[in-house]
C-alpha cells in the first residue's frame, strides 16, 4: 500500500553514474534549475530533471467579526519568515518549528476535507468556484465565502527605504485592476532572489464565525497560474490550501496554517504531493513527514525561541538513504558512506596525480589538458570582478616585492634589491601566468627561499666567493634537479603531503609574515619618531605610527559590517575593501600630515649592485670546480622549492574550490625550473608559488550565486579561472618601476598592515591553531568539534604537541647557522607524519589529519570498519562527517 | 477521564500568595530542595514542597551475541550528555532531541508491557525478580534474563586527570562485593553537583537475540533504594525502565531508550508519573508530553546536530498556564502576563519609594528598616570572598583617589590635591559605610562633580574670590538643600528616572572615564619617552608604555579562559583576577625595567595648599554677601548631587540583584548631605556614590550556587550585603597615606588600564550602545533582538538618535563655558524623556525604555491592550518577554 518513495527513482538513476557529486543534491535550493548563467557547470551534474522551487505564503484571516481581511503573516522558501506586526518587518529567517498537535489537527482536517489534485482552474475566480462548489454549503454561505476568498490580501512588501506597502490606503478594495498593487507585486525585491521557474503555494487560514464546522481544502493546480494578487510575488501558483473554521482556542488555525506551510516547504513532501494521485497518497506523504520529524521536549526548549538557519542543510541524499534502508533493509550504509568519503575526500585520486610511467608523461598530459582551456583562460576574465582582483593582488604583489626586495637587498648586501625584485616579479610572474598549469598562482619570493638565499650569501661571503656567479650555478643545478623531478613525475608524491605537513608549513610561513611585519613596524617606530606638526614640544607619539596599518587591518577584517549600509553598492565595495583600506590609510596619513615612511620605488632602471650588467657572468672570480660543488646546496634548495611549490599547488587545487580546468602539477614545476634558470642568469630573486597571495587571488575571484532563499548563505559556484588577472598584475608590477611619483604616497605602515593581516588570517584559520587553543582550555569550555567527539583529548593534545614541537624545531633551525639543512627538515615533516602511524590509530589520524595513500589503497575500508567494537552509535555523525566541506576559501592552508 | 493536571494544585496554591516570584519556578533545578546553605533566602519563596531532582541514566546492552555487556551511553539531569565512545569523554550537555517514531514505539511497548507502580523491592535482586516474574517467560529464559540484568554495567566515570574507569579490567565480572567500583561510584564528581535528596532513574535498553518478542517494563519503586552499581552515581533509584527485544533495524532500542530517558527528564512527566496510579495514567502523561512537543521538520534541520542549552529554560509556570487555559478556557492570559510584568518590572513600587507624607518620614522609615539589619551587616561579612572584594575595591578606590585627586589638584591650582583626596575618600567613605542605607555603595569624587568643581574654581578665580571659603558656603547651601530634599521625601521622584535617563547618564560617565584614561595615557607617552635600558641609540618605543595597561585589561576581560586550567583554584583566581593583573603589570614593568611613571603617594600629612590649616575659615577674603550668593551655584550642584546619587542608588537597588536588606534612598541622601558639610569645612573633595565602582563592589560579592546540573549555568543567589568590606576598604585607603614606599612601585599605566576597562565595560553593556550599533547595521545582519520584533526600525533609530543628540549636547555643554548649567541639563533628560511620550506610543516606549509612573498608575494595562488590532500572534513572545531578567550583574547601568 505504500507508494513509491520520494526520489527513489532519481536515486536509482543517479546511482548509475557515480561521478555526479552529492554536492548538488545537498545544496539547499535543490529543486529548481540552477540560476547561475550559461557558464554554470552544475547543469552537467544534474542527473535528473528537478521540480521547481516552491515559494509558500500564509495568508491569515484577521479582524473577525467587524473588519475581516486577509493578511500575509508568514512566508517560506527554505526557512520561515514571520511578519513582525509591531515592528513592520519580516523576521530573520529561521528554522520553522511546529507544535505536534497542529500537524495532527491538519491531518484530520485534510482527511475530512476536499482534495482536488490537478485542478484545471485558470484564475482565482475559477479556483474559488471549484473549492466552494464541491463543498456541501448553503448557497448563501457559498456566496459569502466566495466574496471573502476573492478579497485582496494585504501584503507587507519590504522595499528598500520606503514605508511598508500595506496599510490603510489599500484596505478593503477587492478590485484587481488597480495599478499600484500590481506594480508593488512586481517590484518585490524577493522576486529577484527566486530562480526562474519558481512556483507559489498559498495557505489561507483563519477563524470564520459563520461557519458551523471546519472547512479544509487542498488543491493542486494542473497548470500553475498567477492568481492575481493572492501572493506577494507574481509567481504562478501550484498549490492552494484553505483552512477555515469556527473560532477555537489558542490560535488553532494560525498554527494549522503554519503546519501546512512548513509541510509544503519540505522537499520530500513536495515531491510526493506533486505526484500524489489521491487523498491517500497525500496523507501517506504527511505520515512519512511525521516519521522523520525530530522532537524537542517541552521542558528543555522554549517553543517560541527561533532557531537560526544551520550552516549546511541536511543532505536529501542521506534522508533518502535512511528511508531506503528502512524499506529495503539496505544493511550496509557504511559502504555508501565510504564511497562518499572517497568522492569528497581531498585525496581523491585525481587524474593529474596518476603516474603515467613514461618520462615526462605527466608534463605532456598537463600541457595537453591545459591547451584545450587556453582560449577560455582569456575570455573568462571579462568580468568587472577581475578588475577589482587585479587591483587587490597588484597591491599585495608590490608590497611583497618591496618588502622581500628590501630584505633581500639587506641580506645580500645589495647583490639584489628592490629594482631586481620588481623586475623579477614582473618577468617571472607574467611568464608563469602565460605558461603555467595553474595560472591562478601568484609567484613571489617566499619566506623559506629568502632564508635560503640569505644563508647562501653569508656562506659565499665567508669563503670569499663571487656571489652572483656562484648563485647562477646553484640556479642551473636546481633547474636541472627540478627537470629530473618533472621527468620522473615526482609530483605524484604530493599525495603524501597531508594536512599535518601543509599546516606545519603554513604556520611557519604565517609566523614569518607576522614576525616580519611586526619587526618592520617596530623598526619604523625606532627610525621615525613622529612629531605632530605644530606641536611645540618634542614628543614621541609613536602610537600615531600605527593607525595606518591598524586601520587597513580593521577595515579588511570587517568589510561586510561597515559597508552594508549601501545595498547593491555593497558587493563592489567589499570587492575593493583592501584598496579602500589603503586609500583610507593614505588619506588619514596625508590628513594628519604624519611623517610616515613612504613606499620607496626605484627611479633608475639599472641593477642595484653598481658596475654589473644584467647578465651574470658564468664564473666571475670563482674557481671552475665551484660550478660542480654548487650542486650540493642546489640539492637542498631543490627540496625546498619542490616542497614550497607543491604544497601551494595542493592547497590551490583542493576539491572544495571546485576548479573546473584542473591542475598542472608537473607543468607548474617545469615552469618554476625554467624561471629559476632565467632569474639566476639575470641575477634576479628566485620565485615559487606563494600560498597566501595565491589564495587571496582565488578568493577575490570566487563566484557566488546571487539568487538565494532568505536565510540561505550565497552558494559558492567556483572560481573565475583565467590567466588575465595574473598577467595584468605582473604587467602593472613591471610598469610600477616607472610609477614612483604616484606610489611614493603610500605609507609603509599601511602595507605592513596588509602583510600582518595576511599572516594573522592564515594562521588563525588552520585547524592546528584551533587545537593549540584546546591545549589551554578546560574540557568544559571546549567547542563541540567533531574531532573531540571521536578522539580522546589526551591523544589530540599529543598530536598538537608533536606538531608544535616540529614547528618549534623548524623555527629554531631557520634562525640558527644550521639553517642550510632547513629544507631537509621540511621534508622531515612528511617522515614525522609517517612515523605517527605507530603512535596513533588510523581512526585517530583520520580525524586529526588525513590518511596517507598506502592505507587507502591496501585496506580501503579498514579505517571505517575497525573503529571500535561498540561504535554503532557513531553512525549518527555521518551526516556531519561526510558533508562536503563548506565551499569557502579561507586565506589559509586548510 | 483526564487526570488532574501536573502542578495544577501547586499553581492554585501559589496563586494565593502573590509575592512569590516566578524565578524559583523558572530555575532549571526546580525540583529538589535548594542546595545553597542556611542563609539561602530562596527557601522562604518556595510555596509548596518540591519533588526531588531526578538523575537519569541509559544503560545499553551491547556486544550481542558474543560479549553481552551493559554500558552507560547517556545521562540526563536537565540536558543530555552522550558518551563519546571514540573520544572517551562525555559530550557537551545539549538539548535532547528524539525522533517521533521512537516515542510512539516506546508508547506501544509500554502499553503492552509490564508497569509496576509502587514496587516494594529493596534491592536490585528483588527488583529483577519482580520484573522477570510477572512476565510470561519460560523458566530458562527468565534465568538468562535475570543473570543478564544482574550483570554490572560499565560506567565511564570522568575523574579529573586519570584515564576512564571502565575498560578491560572490570569487564564481565558480575560480582558486587569488589571495592574498586564502589569507590569509583562514590568518588564520581557528578555526585557533588547534584543536590542532596536527588533520586535516580535507570533506563536499560538493547537488542537481545534470544527474545522472540519485545519486552517492556516500567517500575516505580515505592521507596527509593540504591541498586548496587546499577547507576554511576550512588543515588537511590526511583524509576527503572527495561526495553529489550529481538534485533531490529536502525538502532531502534537505543533510540527508544533515549526517548524513555528524555521523557523521564521532563519535569511535568516526572510529576505525573510520580502520582500515576495505573498504566492509564502513565500513558496519559506520555500523551500530554506529546501534545506539548515542538517538531523540527526533517529537511530543514539535521537531526544529528546538537542544540546547545538555552540561556534560560522555559518557565514551568507558563507551561502550566497554557495547559490550564486549554482545559478551563482561561481566556485572559495577558492579564496574568501583565501581573507578571508588574511583579518583575524594575519599577515595581517598592516600600522604600512610597511617600509617607510626613516631614522626614522617609528618613525615619529608612533608619528603622536598616537598624534591624545592622548586626547582620557585620556578621555576613565573614566569608573569604569578602577579602578578595576588599583588595579589588581598595585598588579601584585608590586609583580613583589618585586620579581624581590629581585632576582636582590640577583644576583648583592646588586648593585640593592627592592628599585631600585620600583623606576625604577615607573619611567620607568610611562614614558612609557605617551610616548609609545602602552600605554596598562606594563613595567617590565622580566625573560630574569634578567638572562642577573645576567650573567653580575658574569662576572664583575670574572674580578674585577666596576659593575655599566660597566653596565652604556652597557646601553649606548644598547640604541645606539636600536636607530639604530629604525632608520632603524628594527621593520618591527617582521613579521618573527611566532607563533613558540612566543610560544617558551612564554613557556620559563612561565616556569621561575613557576620555580621561586615554588622555592620561597619551600625556604619559608625551611626558615619559621611554628608553630601553642598555639600548645604545636613543629610540622611542612608546609601544612599551602600554603593555601594563593593556595587560591588565586583557586579563580582566578574559579571566575565565586563562585560569581555567587549574580546577577549583579557578574561582579564587578569578576573584583575584584584577589584583593578579596589577601584580603581573607591576612584575612585567619591573622585569623590563621600564621607566614608567609610578603611583605618587604623598609623604607628609598636611594640606596641599601651603599655609592653610585643616579647617577652612568661613569668610576669608570674601565679602559677607557671597555666603548668600553661594546659594545659586549650590542649587545647581544640589541638582547634580541628587541626580548622580539617586541614579546610582536606583541602579544598585535593582530588583534583579535580589537585595534582601532593602534600599535607603532618603538615608543615603542624608548621609551625602552631612558629608558634604564635613568635606566643605575641611576643604576636602565632595563625594557621591560612584556607579561603576559600586557595581564592581557588588559584583565581587555575588553569591552563586555551586551545585548545578551539567549544562546549567550557576544560579545567582544574591549579594553578600554587609558594611564591613566598604569600611575596610576606606580604612585601608586612609592607611595608604603612609604606605607610599609600597604603593610607589605601581606603574600608573596599570591603573589607567583598570580605569579604561571600567569605562569600556560600562559603555559596552548598556542597551543604548546596542542600538547605536544598529544604526550602522543593515537590517539583514541585525541580531534578533526582541525590541526589533516589536518596534519599527525607523522608530528605534529615531529614539537612538534623540538619545545620541542628548548625549552630544551634554558632552558639549560639559566642555564649554556654559558648563555651569550642566546639572540642569541632566535634569532636562527626564524632561526630554517625558516629552518623548508625544513622539512614541506607550507600546514603543515599553520596549525601548520603561513606562513612567503616571501611565502605569492611570491605565495600568493600556499599553498591553492597545498594541495593535492584529497583534494576536505576539503572544508567542510572552515567554521571552516576561522572563525575569537574567540575574547577572554587568558593570553597567542597565
Amino acid at each position: 500500500t505504500k507508494m513509491k518513495l520520494p526520489g527513489q527513482e532519481e536515486f536509482e538513476a543517479s546511482s548509475a553514474h557515480e561521478n555526479a557529486p552529492a554536492g548538488e543534491l545537498d545544496s539547499g535550493l535543490g529543486p529548481g534549475p540552477s540560476p547561475d548563467g550559461p557558464s554554470d557547470t552544475d547543469s552537467r551534474e544534474v542527473g535528473v530533471p528537478k521540480d521547481p522551487l516552491l515559494f509558500i505564503q500564509l495568508n491569515e484571516l484577521l479582524g473577525w467579526p467587524q473588519a475581516l481581511e486577509w493578511r500575509e503573516t508568514g512566508r517560506w522558501v527554505l526557512f520561515e519568515e514571520k511578519l513582525e506586526v509591531g515592528a513592520g518587518r519580516w523576521s530573520i529567517p529561521h528554522v520553522p518549528t511546529v507544535a505536534l498537535p497542529s500537524l495532527q489537527k491538519l491531518r484530520s482536517l485534510l482527511a475530512e476535507g476536499l482534495v482536488l489534485l490537478d485542478c484545471p482552474a485558470q484564475s482565482l475566480l475559477e479556483l474559488v468556484e471549484q473549492v466552494t462548489r464541491a463543498e456541501s454549503l448553503s448557497p448563501e454561505l457559498r456566496g459569502q465565502l466566495q466574496a471573502l476568498l476573492l478579497q485582496k490580501p494585504q501584503h507587507y512588501i519590504q522595499t528598500t527605504g520606503t514605508r511598508p506597502c500595506w496599510g490603510s490606503t489599500h484596505r478593503r478594495k477587492p478590485s484587481y485592476d488597480e495599478e499600484a498593487p500590481l506594480k508593488e507585486q512586481h517590484q518585490n525585491p524577493l522576486r529577484q532572489r527566486l530562480p526562474p521557474g519558481a512556483e507559489a503555494g498559498t495557505v489561507l487560514a483563519g477563524e470564520l464565525g459563520f461557519l458551523a464546522q471546519p472547512l479544509g481544502a487542498f488543491v493542486r493546480l494542473r497548470d500553475p497560474v498567477v492568481l492575481g494578487l493572492l501572493t506577494e510575488v507574481p509567481l504562478p501558483s501550484r498549490f492552494f490550501c484553505l483552512l477555515l473554521g469556527p473560532p477555537m482556542l489558542a490560535k488553532g488555525y494560525h498554527e494549522m496554517g503554519r503546519a501546512a506551510a512548513v509541510l509544503l516547504s519540505d522537499p520530500q513532501f513536495q515531491w510526493s504531493v506533486r505526484r500524489a494521485n489521491n487523498l491517500h497518497d497525500l496523507l501517506a506523504a504527511l505520515d512519512t513527514f511525521l516519521e522523520e520529524v525530530t522532537v524537542l521536549p517541552p521542558g528543555r526548549w522554549d517553543p517560541t525561541a527561533r532557531i537560526p538557519p544551520p550552516k549546511c542543510l541536511p543532505c536529501e541524499h542521506k534522508r533518502l538513504l535512511s528511508q531506503l534502508r528502512e524499506v529495503r533493509g539496505l544493511a550496509a550504509p557504511h559502504r555508501i558512506q565510504a564511497e562518499d568519503r572517497h568522492r569528497h575526500g581531498p585525496h581523491a585520486p585525481s587524474p593529474e596525480l596518476q603516474r603515467t610511467g613514461r618520462l615526462f608523461g605527466g608534463l605532456v598530459q598537463d600541457v595537453r589538458r591545459k591547451a584545450s582551456w587556453y582560449p577560455s583562460d582569456f575570455l573568462d576574465a571579462l568580468h568587472p570582478q577581475c578588475f577589482s582582483a587585479v587591483l587587490y593582488i597588484y597591491l599585495a604583489t608590490i608590497t611583497n616585492a618591496i618588502t622581500f626586495g628590501g630584505l633581500l637587498g639587506d641580506a645580500t648586501n645589495g647583490a639584489q634589491g628592490v629594482l631586481e625584485s620588481f623586475l623579477g616579479t614582473a618577468v617571472a610572474g607574467a611568464a608563469f601566468c602565460l605558461m603555467a598549469g595553474q595560472p591562478l598562482t601568484i609567484l613571489s619570493s617566499t619566506g623559506p627561499v629568502l632564508v635560503f638565499e640569505r644563508l647562501l650569501f653569508s656562506f659565499s661571503r665567508d669563503y670569499s666567493l663571487d656571489y652572483l656567479p656562484f648563485r647562477l650555478w646553484v640556479g642551473i643545478w636546481v633547474a636541472t634537479f627540478c627537470l629530473v623531478l618533472v621527468a620522473t613525475e615526482a609530483s605524484v608524491l604530493v599525495r603524501y603531503f597531508t594536512r599535518f605537513t601543509e599546516e606545519g608549513f603554513c604556520a611557519l610561513i604565517s609566523l614569518i609574515f607576522i614576525y616580519d611585519a611586526v619587526g618592520k613596524m617596530l623598526n619604523l617606530a625606532h627610525a621615525y619618531p613622529i612629531q605632530r606638526p605644530g606641536s611645540p614640544a618634542y614628543g614621541c607619539l609613536c602610537q600615531y605610527a600605527s593607525p595606518g596599518g591598524n586601520e587597513s587591518q580593521w577595515t579588511r577584517t570587517r568589510p561586510k559590517d561597515g559597508d552594508d549600509i549601501l545595498i547593491m553598492v555593497r558587493k563592489v565595495l567589499s570587492d575593493f575593501s583592501s584598496v579602500l583600506a589603503i586609500l583610507l590609510g593614505c588619506g588619514l596619513d596625508a590628513f594628519l600630515g604624519l611623517a610616515t615612511p613612504k613606499l620607496m620605488v626605484p627611479r633608475e632602471f639599472k641593477p642595484t649592485l653598481p658596475g654589473r650588467g644584467w647578465l651574470v657572468s658564468p664564473f666571475g672570480a670563482n674557481p671552475w670546480w665551484l660550478s660542480v660543488a654548487a650542486a650540493l646546496p642546489a640539492l637542498l634548495l631543490s627540496i625546498l622549492i619542490f616542497m614550497d611549490q607543491q604544497i601551494t599547488a595542493v592547497v590551490l587545487n583542493r576539491v572544495e574550490y571546485r576548479l573546473q580546468k584542473g591542475a598542472g602539477f608537473h607543468l607548474d614545476l617545469f615552469c618554476v625550473a625554467m624561471l629559476m634558470l632565467l632569474t639566476s642568469v639575470l641575477g634576479l630573486p628566485w620565485y615559487v608559488s606563494a600560498t597566501i597571495i595565491s589564495l587571496a587571488h582565488m578568493d577575490s575571484l570566487r563566484r557566488e550565486s546571487r539568487a538565494c532563499a532568505p536565510g540561505q548563505p550565497p552558494r559558492f559556484l567556483g572560481i573565475r579561472e583565467q590567466r588575465l588577472t595574473g598577467l595584468v598584475v605582473f604587467i602593472l608590477t613591471g610598469v610600477s618601476i616607472f610609477l614612483a611619483p604616484v606610489l611614493k604616497f603610500i605609507p609603509m605602515p599601511v602595507l605592513y598592515g596588509i602583510f600582518l593581516y595576511m599572516g594573522v588570517a592564515a594562521l588563525s584559520s588552520i585547524q592546528f591553531m584551533k587545537r593549540v587553543q584546546l591545549l589551554l582550555m578546560p574540557a568544559k569550555h571546549q567547542p563541540d568539534l567533531l574531532l573531540l567527539r571521536h578522539v580522546p583529548l589526551s591523544r589530540v593534545h599529543l598530536f598538537t604537541a608533536i606538531q608544535l614541537s616540529c614547528l618549534g624545531l623548524l623555527w629554531t633551525i631557520k634562525s640558527t647557522p644550521a639553517a642550510i639543512i632547513f629544507p631537509l627538515m621540511l621534508l622531515g615533516l612528511v617522515g614525522v607524519r609517517k612515523s605517527l602511524e605507530w603512535v596513533f590509530s588510523p581512526q585517530e589520524l583520520l580525524w586529526l589529519d588525513e590518511l596517507m595513500p598506502e592505507e587507502e589503497r591496501s585496506n580501503p575500508e579498514k579505517g571505517l570498519e575497525t573503529e571500535h567494537p561498540f561504535s554503532g552509535s557513531d553512525m549518527e555523525d555521518s551526516e556531519l562527517m561526510y558533508q562536503p566541506k563548506a565551499p569557502e576559501i579561507n586565506i589559509s592552508v586548510n
